[in-house]
Protein backbone atom coordinates (compact mmCIF):
# COMPACT_ATOMS: atom_id res chain seq x y z
CA UNK A 1 0.00 0.00 0.00
CA UNK A 2 0.96 3.89 -0.31
CA UNK A 3 1.04 5.50 2.30
CA UNK A 4 1.66 9.80 3.14
CA UNK A 5 3.45 10.74 5.90
CA UNK A 6 2.87 14.19 7.11
CA UNK A 7 6.07 15.78 9.23
CA UNK A 8 4.41 18.09 11.31
CA UNK A 9 5.87 17.18 15.05
CA UNK A 10 7.26 20.76 14.85
CA UNK A 11 5.89 22.83 17.98
CA UNK A 12 8.59 26.00 17.06
CA UNK A 13 6.62 29.32 17.28
CA UNK A 14 10.04 31.07 16.15
CA UNK A 15 7.89 33.29 13.76
CA UNK A 16 7.22 36.31 15.86
CA UNK A 17 3.52 37.04 14.22
CA UNK A 18 2.05 34.57 15.50
CA UNK A 19 2.02 31.98 19.63
CA UNK A 20 1.20 28.79 17.36
CA UNK A 21 3.07 26.36 15.62
CA UNK A 22 3.60 27.48 12.13
CA UNK A 23 2.39 24.45 10.58
CA UNK A 24 -1.35 25.89 12.10
CA UNK A 25 -1.02 29.60 11.03
CA UNK A 26 -3.63 30.60 8.59
CA UNK A 27 -2.80 30.63 5.11
CA UNK A 28 -5.72 32.14 3.36
CA UNK A 29 -9.24 30.75 4.41
CA UNK A 30 -7.27 27.73 6.52
CA UNK A 31 -4.20 26.56 8.39
CA UNK A 32 -1.36 25.86 6.33
CA UNK A 33 -1.36 21.78 7.68
CA UNK A 34 -4.52 21.79 6.15
CA UNK A 35 -3.89 23.22 2.36
CA UNK A 36 -0.85 20.22 2.56
CA UNK A 37 -3.27 17.04 3.71
CA UNK A 38 -5.66 18.19 1.17
CA UNK A 39 -2.99 17.62 -1.49
CA UNK A 40 -2.76 14.35 -0.39
CA UNK A 41 -6.03 13.51 -0.13
CA UNK A 42 -6.61 14.75 -3.64
CA UNK A 43 -3.97 12.03 -5.07
CA UNK A 44 -5.66 9.16 -5.77
CA UNK A 45 -2.79 6.52 -5.26
CA UNK A 46 -2.15 7.27 -1.73
CA UNK A 47 -4.43 4.73 0.38
CA UNK A 48 -4.02 6.64 4.08
CA UNK A 49 -2.24 9.42 5.11
CA UNK A 50 -0.80 9.64 8.69
CA UNK A 51 -0.17 13.64 10.06
CA UNK A 52 2.95 13.45 13.02
CA UNK A 53 1.61 15.88 15.40
CA UNK A 54 3.17 16.52 18.86
CA UNK A 55 1.20 14.81 21.95
CA UNK A 56 0.27 18.46 23.00
CA UNK A 57 -1.21 19.22 19.88
CA UNK A 58 -3.37 16.38 18.72
CA UNK A 59 -6.17 17.42 19.84
CA UNK A 60 -6.06 20.77 18.08
CA UNK A 61 -5.22 18.81 15.00
CA UNK A 62 -8.12 16.37 15.52
CA UNK A 63 -10.39 19.73 15.27
CA UNK A 64 -8.36 20.65 12.37
CA UNK A 65 -9.62 17.78 10.56
CA UNK A 66 -13.42 18.09 11.62
CA UNK A 67 -13.62 21.63 11.32
CA UNK A 68 -12.55 21.57 7.61
CA UNK A 69 -14.00 18.34 7.11
CA UNK A 70 -11.41 15.97 5.80
CA UNK A 71 -11.84 12.11 5.27
CA UNK A 72 -11.53 10.53 8.30
CA UNK A 73 -11.66 7.42 6.93
CA UNK A 74 -8.35 8.35 5.05
CA UNK A 75 -6.36 10.66 7.32
CA UNK A 76 -4.91 9.81 10.65
CA UNK A 77 -2.93 11.18 13.55
CA UNK A 78 0.55 9.66 14.39
CA UNK A 79 2.38 10.98 17.64
CA UNK A 80 5.44 12.98 17.01
CA UNK A 81 8.83 12.55 17.80
CA UNK A 82 11.67 14.45 19.47
CA UNK A 83 13.26 15.09 15.92
CA UNK A 84 12.42 14.55 11.93
CA UNK A 85 13.18 11.11 11.67
CA UNK A 86 11.49 10.24 15.07
CA UNK A 87 8.15 11.87 13.87
CA UNK A 88 8.63 9.33 10.35
CA UNK A 89 9.50 5.89 12.64
CA UNK A 90 6.61 6.91 14.77
CA UNK A 91 4.19 7.10 11.41
CA UNK A 92 5.60 3.80 10.67
CA UNK A 93 4.77 2.21 13.58
CA UNK A 94 1.07 3.51 13.64
CA UNK A 95 1.01 2.66 9.74
CA UNK A 96 2.04 -1.10 10.85
CA UNK A 97 0.09 -1.68 13.81
CA UNK A 98 -3.22 -1.21 11.46
CA UNK A 99 -2.11 -2.77 8.25
CA UNK A 100 0.55 -4.76 9.41
CA UNK A 101 4.06 -4.91 8.15
CA UNK A 102 4.77 -5.45 4.20
CA UNK A 103 8.28 -4.84 1.86
CA UNK A 104 5.54 -3.44 -0.63
CA UNK A 105 4.77 -0.42 1.34
CA UNK A 106 5.86 2.73 -0.08
CA UNK A 107 5.94 6.07 2.50
CA UNK A 108 5.87 9.47 0.70
CA UNK A 109 7.37 11.70 3.29
CA UNK A 110 6.46 15.56 3.31
CA UNK A 111 6.56 18.57 5.10
CA UNK A 112 3.52 19.85 6.59
CA UNK A 113 4.96 23.49 5.51
CA UNK A 114 5.35 22.98 1.91
CA UNK A 115 1.65 23.51 0.96
CA UNK A 116 2.05 24.18 -2.64
CA UNK A 117 3.00 20.58 -3.76
CA UNK A 118 1.37 19.57 -6.55
CA UNK A 119 -0.27 15.93 -7.25
CA UNK A 120 2.34 15.23 -9.73
CA UNK A 121 4.88 15.28 -7.85
CA UNK A 122 3.30 13.08 -5.20
CA UNK A 123 2.57 11.09 -8.12
CA UNK A 124 6.04 11.40 -9.37
CA UNK A 125 7.60 10.13 -5.99
CA UNK A 126 5.32 7.29 -5.55
CA UNK A 127 6.08 5.74 -9.22
CA UNK A 128 10.10 6.77 -8.27
CA UNK A 129 9.65 4.59 -4.72
CA UNK A 130 8.59 1.85 -6.36
CA UNK A 131 10.72 1.39 -9.00
CA UNK A 132 13.97 2.39 -7.39
CA UNK A 133 13.27 2.24 -3.10
CA UNK A 134 13.83 5.81 -2.51
CA UNK A 135 13.60 9.37 -4.16
CA UNK A 136 13.90 12.82 -3.34
CA UNK A 137 12.34 15.98 -4.67
CA UNK A 138 14.39 18.84 -6.00
CA UNK A 139 15.34 21.38 -8.17
CA UNK A 140 17.75 23.01 -10.36
CA UNK A 141 19.10 25.99 -8.44
CA UNK A 142 18.52 29.34 -10.52
CA UNK A 143 21.34 30.98 -7.81
CA UNK A 144 24.66 30.32 -8.23
CA UNK A 145 25.38 28.24 -5.07
CA UNK A 146 28.84 29.05 -3.17
CA UNK A 147 30.40 27.47 -0.28
CA UNK A 148 31.54 29.39 3.24
CA UNK A 149 33.50 27.39 5.53
CA UNK A 150 32.50 30.39 8.21
CA UNK A 151 29.34 32.04 6.76
CA UNK A 152 32.30 34.96 6.20
CA UNK A 153 34.11 34.38 2.84
CA UNK A 154 33.21 31.95 -0.34
CA UNK A 155 35.71 29.24 -0.16
CA UNK A 156 34.21 27.42 -3.03
CA UNK A 157 31.97 28.37 -6.14
CA UNK A 158 30.90 24.71 -7.31
CA UNK A 159 29.52 23.96 -10.90
CA UNK A 160 26.28 24.85 -10.90
CA UNK A 161 24.75 22.50 -12.77
CA UNK A 162 25.39 19.85 -10.50
CA UNK A 163 23.73 21.38 -7.67
CA UNK A 164 19.90 20.93 -6.75
CA UNK A 165 17.95 22.11 -3.90
CA UNK A 166 16.33 19.61 -2.23
CA UNK A 167 12.13 19.74 -1.75
CA UNK A 168 9.76 17.26 -0.09
CA UNK A 169 8.42 14.55 -0.43
CA UNK A 170 10.81 12.29 -0.33
CA UNK A 171 9.85 8.96 -0.27
CA UNK A 172 11.14 5.76 -0.01
CA UNK A 173 9.93 1.51 0.28
CA UNK A 174 8.95 1.52 3.69
CA UNK A 175 10.88 -1.86 4.87
CA UNK A 176 14.01 -0.75 3.51
CA UNK A 177 14.08 2.55 5.08
CA UNK A 178 13.63 0.57 8.43
CA UNK A 179 16.10 -1.66 8.05
CA UNK A 180 18.55 1.13 7.07
CA UNK A 181 17.76 3.36 10.23
CA UNK A 182 17.54 0.25 12.41
CA UNK A 183 21.12 -0.29 11.47
CA UNK A 184 22.67 3.48 12.48
CA UNK A 185 24.33 3.62 15.84
CA UNK A 186 22.82 6.62 18.09
CA UNK A 187 25.37 9.03 17.01
CA UNK A 188 24.49 8.52 13.37
CA UNK A 189 20.92 8.93 14.31
CA UNK A 190 21.73 12.12 15.75
CA UNK A 191 23.56 13.48 12.69
CA UNK A 192 21.56 11.94 9.71
CA UNK A 193 18.58 13.93 9.90
CA UNK A 194 17.93 13.94 6.44
CA UNK A 195 16.59 10.35 5.30
CA UNK A 196 17.52 10.45 1.76
CA UNK A 197 20.88 10.95 3.36
CA UNK A 198 20.63 7.00 5.29
CA UNK A 199 20.72 5.75 1.73
CA UNK A 200 23.21 7.65 -0.01
CA UNK A 201 25.74 6.71 2.82
CA UNK A 202 25.04 2.87 2.38
CA UNK A 203 24.75 3.23 -1.11
CA UNK A 204 21.42 2.95 -1.58
CA UNK A 205 20.28 4.76 -5.16
CA UNK A 206 18.59 7.79 -4.48
CA UNK A 207 16.63 9.01 -7.49
CA UNK A 208 15.73 12.66 -8.35
CA UNK A 209 12.24 13.28 -8.79
CA UNK A 210 11.68 16.90 -10.62
CA UNK A 211 10.15 19.56 -8.59
CA UNK A 212 8.53 23.04 -9.01
CA UNK A 213 9.84 26.42 -7.61
CA UNK A 214 6.53 27.14 -5.86
CA UNK A 215 6.55 24.34 -3.92
CA UNK A 216 8.06 26.38 -1.09
CA UNK A 217 8.79 25.90 2.35
CA UNK A 218 7.46 28.51 4.81
CA UNK A 219 9.69 29.25 7.59
CA UNK A 220 9.95 32.60 8.06
CA UNK A 221 8.13 35.31 8.11
CA UNK A 222 9.03 36.34 4.47
CA UNK A 223 8.51 32.76 3.42
CA UNK A 224 5.17 33.29 4.93
CA UNK A 225 4.15 37.18 3.73
CA UNK A 226 5.19 35.22 0.32
CA UNK A 227 2.79 32.29 0.43
CA UNK A 228 0.01 34.82 1.22
CA UNK A 229 0.61 36.49 -1.41
CA UNK A 230 0.45 33.25 -3.10
CA UNK A 231 -2.90 32.57 -2.27
CA UNK A 232 -4.37 35.57 -2.33
CA UNK A 233 -3.47 36.21 -5.78
CA UNK A 234 -4.89 32.84 -6.28
CA UNK A 235 -2.22 32.13 -8.47
CA UNK A 236 -1.15 28.41 -7.62
CA UNK A 237 -4.10 27.17 -6.01
CA UNK B 1 32.62 57.13 -6.78
CA UNK B 2 30.75 54.45 -6.53
CA UNK B 3 28.63 53.05 -9.64
CA UNK B 4 25.60 50.69 -10.04
CA UNK B 5 25.64 48.45 -12.62
CA UNK B 6 22.82 46.81 -14.04
CA UNK B 7 23.14 44.15 -15.93
CA UNK B 8 20.26 43.95 -18.90
CA UNK B 9 21.79 42.67 -22.19
CA UNK B 10 19.77 39.67 -22.31
CA UNK B 11 17.56 39.80 -25.30
CA UNK B 12 16.23 36.23 -23.80
CA UNK B 13 12.06 36.06 -24.50
CA UNK B 14 12.25 32.38 -23.36
CA UNK B 15 8.74 32.95 -21.48
CA UNK B 16 6.32 31.84 -23.51
CA UNK B 17 3.69 34.65 -22.12
CA UNK B 18 5.91 37.33 -23.54
CA UNK B 19 7.44 38.69 -26.73
CA UNK B 20 9.86 41.13 -25.18
CA UNK B 21 12.76 40.73 -23.02
CA UNK B 22 11.70 39.95 -19.46
CA UNK B 23 13.42 42.82 -17.76
CA UNK B 24 10.89 44.79 -20.07
CA UNK B 25 7.75 42.89 -18.64
CA UNK B 26 5.11 44.61 -16.64
CA UNK B 27 5.07 44.12 -12.72
CA UNK B 28 2.23 45.43 -11.49
CA UNK B 29 2.33 49.49 -12.54
CA UNK B 30 5.81 49.65 -14.38
CA UNK B 31 8.25 46.96 -15.95
CA UNK B 32 11.03 45.08 -13.56
CA UNK B 33 13.83 46.64 -15.26
CA UNK B 34 12.66 50.17 -13.65
CA UNK B 35 11.54 48.71 -9.92
CA UNK B 36 15.19 47.98 -10.08
CA UNK B 37 16.48 50.95 -11.24
CA UNK B 38 14.22 52.90 -8.79
CA UNK B 39 15.65 50.72 -5.77
CA UNK B 40 19.30 51.99 -6.91
CA UNK B 41 18.35 55.29 -7.22
CA UNK B 42 16.86 55.21 -3.59
CA UNK B 43 20.81 54.01 -2.53
CA UNK B 44 22.29 58.05 -1.52
CA UNK B 45 25.63 56.40 -1.05
CA UNK B 46 25.54 55.57 -5.44
CA UNK B 47 26.74 58.04 -7.33
CA UNK B 48 26.12 57.30 -11.13
CA UNK B 49 23.84 54.13 -12.44
CA UNK B 50 24.79 52.43 -15.73
CA UNK B 51 21.86 49.99 -17.44
CA UNK B 52 23.89 47.78 -19.76
CA UNK B 53 21.32 47.13 -22.58
CA UNK B 54 21.42 45.33 -25.83
CA UNK B 55 21.68 47.56 -28.89
CA UNK B 56 18.65 46.94 -30.10
CA UNK B 57 16.67 47.76 -26.86
CA UNK B 58 18.79 51.12 -26.11
CA UNK B 59 16.23 53.00 -27.96
CA UNK B 60 13.09 51.34 -25.68
CA UNK B 61 15.32 52.00 -22.66
CA UNK B 62 15.48 55.59 -22.91
CA UNK B 63 12.00 55.70 -23.95
CA UNK B 64 11.48 53.98 -20.75
CA UNK B 65 13.79 56.44 -18.52
CA UNK B 66 11.62 59.30 -19.70
CA UNK B 67 8.31 57.33 -19.34
CA UNK B 68 9.04 57.15 -15.72
CA UNK B 69 10.43 59.74 -15.28
CA UNK B 70 13.68 58.57 -13.89
CA UNK B 71 16.75 60.84 -13.15
CA UNK B 72 18.43 61.69 -15.91
CA UNK B 73 21.51 63.09 -14.29
CA UNK B 74 22.24 59.76 -12.51
CA UNK B 75 20.84 56.74 -14.90
CA UNK B 76 22.91 56.22 -17.74
CA UNK B 77 22.74 53.24 -20.88
CA UNK B 78 25.46 51.91 -22.35
CA UNK B 79 25.22 49.50 -24.55
CA UNK B 80 25.34 45.52 -23.64
CA UNK B 81 27.73 42.96 -24.50
CA UNK B 82 27.52 39.09 -25.67
CA UNK B 83 27.62 37.72 -22.05
CA UNK B 84 27.24 38.95 -18.36
CA UNK B 85 30.62 39.87 -18.56
CA UNK B 86 31.01 41.12 -21.59
CA UNK B 87 28.09 43.83 -20.40
CA UNK B 88 30.04 44.74 -17.73
CA UNK B 89 33.08 45.76 -19.14
CA UNK B 90 31.09 47.51 -21.33
CA UNK B 91 29.82 49.79 -18.73
CA UNK B 92 33.05 50.05 -17.08
CA UNK B 93 34.33 51.18 -20.59
CA UNK B 94 31.67 53.70 -20.58
CA UNK B 95 31.67 55.08 -16.92
CA UNK B 96 35.90 55.39 -17.43
CA UNK B 97 35.04 57.48 -20.48
CA UNK B 98 32.99 59.64 -18.71
CA UNK B 99 34.40 59.79 -14.81
CA UNK B 100 38.45 58.66 -15.59
CA UNK B 101 39.97 56.02 -13.86
CA UNK B 102 40.72 55.25 -10.64
CA UNK B 103 41.65 52.75 -8.00
CA UNK B 104 39.12 53.58 -5.69
CA UNK B 105 36.39 53.43 -7.88
CA UNK B 106 33.43 50.81 -6.71
CA UNK B 107 31.26 49.73 -8.70
CA UNK B 108 28.03 47.41 -7.70
CA UNK B 109 26.39 44.59 -10.25
CA UNK B 110 22.68 43.55 -10.15
CA UNK B 111 20.79 41.25 -12.36
CA UNK B 112 18.13 43.73 -13.89
CA UNK B 113 15.53 40.76 -13.06
CA UNK B 114 15.80 41.01 -9.22
CA UNK B 115 13.41 43.67 -8.68
CA UNK B 116 13.34 43.57 -4.52
CA UNK B 117 16.61 43.89 -3.85
CA UNK B 118 16.80 46.43 -0.73
CA UNK B 119 18.47 49.77 -0.03
CA UNK B 120 20.04 47.63 2.88
CA UNK B 121 21.48 44.93 1.24
CA UNK B 122 22.74 47.43 -1.70
CA UNK B 123 24.73 49.98 1.01
CA UNK B 124 26.16 46.37 2.76
CA UNK B 125 27.69 45.79 -0.59
CA UNK B 126 29.24 49.26 -0.68
CA UNK B 127 30.39 49.14 2.49
CA UNK B 128 31.81 45.60 1.97
CA UNK B 129 33.63 46.25 -1.40
CA UNK B 130 35.51 49.58 -0.03
CA UNK B 131 36.67 47.36 2.69
CA UNK B 132 37.55 44.36 0.84
CA UNK B 133 37.66 44.49 -2.89
CA UNK B 134 34.44 42.08 -3.69
CA UNK B 135 32.04 40.73 -2.29
CA UNK B 136 28.57 38.26 -3.51
CA UNK B 137 24.96 38.72 -1.64
CA UNK B 138 24.13 35.52 -0.58
CA UNK B 139 21.69 33.66 1.73
CA UNK B 140 21.58 30.27 3.96
CA UNK B 141 20.08 27.94 1.96
CA UNK B 142 16.63 26.56 3.60
CA UNK B 143 16.50 23.91 1.33
CA UNK B 144 18.61 20.86 1.60
CA UNK B 145 21.41 20.74 -1.35
CA UNK B 146 21.97 17.60 -3.01
CA UNK B 147 24.55 17.49 -5.38
CA UNK B 148 23.82 15.30 -8.80
CA UNK B 149 26.62 14.52 -11.59
CA UNK B 150 23.67 13.18 -13.79
CA UNK B 151 20.62 15.07 -12.86
CA UNK B 152 19.11 11.04 -12.42
CA UNK B 153 20.64 10.48 -8.99
CA UNK B 154 22.10 11.78 -5.38
CA UNK B 155 25.62 11.54 -6.23
CA UNK B 156 26.30 13.81 -2.62
CA UNK B 157 24.28 15.35 0.29
CA UNK B 158 26.76 18.52 1.54
CA UNK B 159 26.77 19.96 4.91
CA UNK B 160 23.81 22.48 4.54
CA UNK B 161 25.75 24.74 7.34
CA UNK B 162 28.41 25.27 4.35
CA UNK B 163 25.73 25.75 1.50
CA UNK B 164 24.92 29.92 0.52
CA UNK B 165 22.76 30.39 -2.60
CA UNK B 166 24.62 33.55 -4.56
CA UNK B 167 22.25 36.51 -5.26
CA UNK B 168 23.28 39.80 -6.14
CA UNK B 169 24.50 42.42 -6.52
CA UNK B 170 28.22 41.36 -6.13
CA UNK B 171 30.32 44.42 -5.75
CA UNK B 172 33.85 44.92 -6.67
CA UNK B 173 36.91 47.31 -6.50
CA UNK B 174 36.22 47.97 -10.09
CA UNK B 175 40.43 48.57 -11.29
CA UNK B 176 41.52 45.16 -9.53
CA UNK B 177 38.28 43.57 -11.47
CA UNK B 178 39.54 44.41 -14.72
CA UNK B 179 42.89 43.51 -14.20
CA UNK B 180 42.04 40.25 -12.96
CA UNK B 181 40.06 40.09 -15.89
CA UNK B 182 42.63 40.63 -18.35
CA UNK B 183 44.56 38.20 -17.23
CA UNK B 184 42.41 35.27 -17.97
CA UNK B 185 42.48 33.38 -21.08
CA UNK B 186 39.89 33.42 -24.15
CA UNK B 187 39.24 30.14 -22.62
CA UNK B 188 39.07 31.02 -19.42
CA UNK B 189 36.79 34.38 -20.25
CA UNK B 190 34.04 32.00 -22.07
CA UNK B 191 33.95 29.43 -18.46
CA UNK B 192 34.23 31.94 -15.89
CA UNK B 193 30.63 33.90 -16.28
CA UNK B 194 30.53 34.80 -12.69
CA UNK B 195 32.94 37.98 -11.81
CA UNK B 196 33.24 36.66 -8.29
CA UNK B 197 34.86 32.94 -9.35
CA UNK B 198 37.41 35.30 -10.92
CA UNK B 199 38.79 36.95 -7.51
CA UNK B 200 37.82 33.17 -6.00
CA UNK B 201 40.02 31.58 -8.51
CA UNK B 202 43.17 33.91 -8.39
CA UNK B 203 42.88 33.22 -3.88
CA UNK B 204 41.16 37.07 -3.65
CA UNK B 205 38.98 37.28 -0.61
CA UNK B 206 35.03 36.90 -1.98
CA UNK B 207 32.85 38.54 1.57
CA UNK B 208 29.34 37.72 1.43
CA UNK B 209 27.01 40.28 2.00
CA UNK B 210 23.68 39.05 3.98
CA UNK B 211 20.75 38.95 1.20
CA UNK B 212 17.35 38.58 1.38
CA UNK B 213 14.75 35.47 0.37
CA UNK B 214 12.38 37.99 -1.21
CA UNK B 215 15.48 38.94 -3.72
CA UNK B 216 14.30 36.73 -6.31
CA UNK B 217 15.41 36.57 -9.57
CA UNK B 218 12.63 36.53 -12.26
CA UNK B 219 13.79 33.80 -14.75
CA UNK B 220 10.36 31.52 -15.57
CA UNK B 221 6.75 32.16 -15.82
CA UNK B 222 6.56 30.84 -11.80
CA UNK B 223 8.55 33.48 -10.63
CA UNK B 224 7.12 36.15 -12.67
CA UNK B 225 3.63 35.35 -11.31
CA UNK B 226 5.44 34.87 -7.74
CA UNK B 227 6.35 38.75 -8.46
CA UNK B 228 3.28 39.43 -9.32
CA UNK B 229 1.56 38.30 -6.29
CA UNK B 230 4.27 40.34 -4.06
CA UNK B 231 3.40 43.68 -5.93
CA UNK B 232 0.02 42.50 -6.09
CA UNK B 233 -0.18 42.30 -2.28
CA UNK B 234 2.22 45.03 -1.72
CA UNK B 235 3.69 43.31 0.74
CA UNK B 236 7.68 44.09 -0.04
CA UNK B 237 6.90 47.52 -2.02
Amino acid sequence: MIFGAIVAGGIGTRMSISDIPKQFMMLGNKPIIIHTIEKFILCTKLDYIFVGVHKDWTAYMENLLDKYSLDRNKVFIAEGGKDRNSTIFNIISAIEKTHGESTDHIIVTHDCVRPFVSIRIINENIDCALKYGACNTAIHSVDTIVVSEDGDSISDIPDRRRMFLGQTPQSFNMSELKKLYSELTEEEKNILTDACKIFYLRNKPVKIVAGDISNIKITTVSDYKMAQAIVGGKLFD
